[in-house]
């Protein structure tokens, strides 16, 4: 292999985590980005933005970002704030920054089955159903969840062409009358739904396996803080039951942040013109 | 209201469609465009590029559609010969003008449920659905076929958010082992596979309405072609099985032209910067 400058090192990987405000949901998923990042030797930025900041000046710290060439990644943290345009933010992004995939370009790739960067949430999905030798190749896959960055491209990502594709998928949603009826036959439920307690054996088909997307924090007086993480998924219900159950905390969620590493390394590498 | 230059009269709309060589598939289609935007009042290019033209020569020939002013609305006919890059072409068209959104921008705004122009023959199989009355909301469709072009957008646009949308949506496809089993309980089904006969009364559950996007031509010795076009449905099988099944031809192919009319008269008002 021939590196065009042999004599310059190459920029480590470097992610950059915006968010508005501080202590929102989404606390617990950037200290765990900022200490994996550290454990792997990804450059983390942490971008914190005051409360209040609107729509205009998250774009405006967005395009700095973009156009900082030591910034390979850029994740916005959501949701944001109410009246803060999320879509508005990320566009702002060029596609091949847009670490987590949920750009408007991005997302079109994901429909037109070349994808580049895809939702880490979405993609750890799959990791974990690979790491378990699941496969999901036709077989009936139902995504219960229809947002536009985990639960529909997901299902893109499921239902396109290729080995690790080739599911035949149900989109379920809030709007789904009878949702057990919907998951009749299905052999993998993948539970985006965030409604604690959604899946029990009343509605998930025995036998099969679970993915919990899920996260809530539900009152707990038994924990130092009063509350707890709780998926869709009612563990002790689906005990006996199910094939399969990840748990949350301890399941999507690491295998998430984990991806979000392998998504920061695939940026730097298409910026750096292919540099290992 | 009041016009910028009430002196000048607006430009009428116009759509170019492109092609590469005379004769294939899309030539029926392409027929009816012409016919339709002349009866509508939309000025119609013909831009028919020779056999042989490569993904380059084609992209700029669509550069330089995109630039002219007087063009609105350009649709790229496809398939398009085998090694001619589609996606390549219609991302030669800036987002306003893929009057057909299958541009990867308009894909991509599609997952975000902020459509802008999405696949006319999607937007038809809506409007046959709301034009005999027949919700979607709240109920399950199972959509046969996953192109990037025609049942991934659909299904998209089928499980959105809004009173047109809120369907319960299974994407089944070629890889689909076992395709009843997947459609019971369906109550709405589009078939966008191009099997001729693939949707019999074994296939489709009692009382379900098929919408039949597939075209395929098959012979046919009493005509004077020697072919004639069918869809996916076996009309005979499903006659007192299925609730309602559109016919092919004059089915979803017609109120495809009408669409994308209405498409083009959008694609030229977001031009035109609201003109009525």
């Amino acid at each position: 292999m021939q590196l065009r400058n042999p004599g310059a090192r190459p920029t480590p990987p470097l992610l950059a985590s915006v968010h508005v405000g501080s202590g929102g949901p989404f606390s617990f998923y950037l200290r765990n980005q900022a200490r994996t990042s550290h454990e792997v030797g990804i450059a983390f930025r942490d971008v914190t933005l005051p409360e209040g900041t609107g729509t205009t000046e998250l774009q405006r710290q967005v395009q700095a970002l973009d156009k900082d060439p030591s910034v390979h990644a850029v994740l916005i943290q959501h949701p944001l704030p109410d009246g803060v345009d999320f879509r508005g933010a990320v566009d702002a992004l060029s596609p091949e920054k847009d670490v987590d995939g949920v750009g408007t370009v991005n997302l079109g790739r994901i429909v037109a089955q070349k994808a580049v960067h895809a939702p880490a949430v979405a993609l750890a999905v799959l990791q974990i159903l690979r790491h378990y030798s699941i496969p999901i190749r036709n077989r009936r896959v139902a995504i219960i969840g229809r947002s536009s960055t985990v639960g529909l491209p997901l299902a893109l990502l499921m239902a396109g062409r290729g080995a690790s594709a080739d599911a035949t998928v149900t989109i379920a949603h809030s709007r789904t009358p009878r949702l057990s009826e919907s998951l009749v036959g299905n052999d993998i439920i993948v539970s985006c739904a965030g409604v604690p307690g959604l899946l029990d054996r009343t509605v998930v088909p025995k036998g099969a396996i679970v993915v919990d997307v899920g996260l809530s924090s539900v009152p707990d007086d038994s924990t130092p803080s009063g509350s707890r993480a709780t998926g869709d998924a009612n563990a002790t219900s689906l005990d006996g039951w199910a094939e399969a159950v990840t748990p949350v905390p301890g399941g999507v969620g690491p295998v998430t942040v984990a991806q979000l590493m392998l998504n920061v390394v695939a940026a730097w590498k298409l910026q750096a013109g292919g540099l290992p």
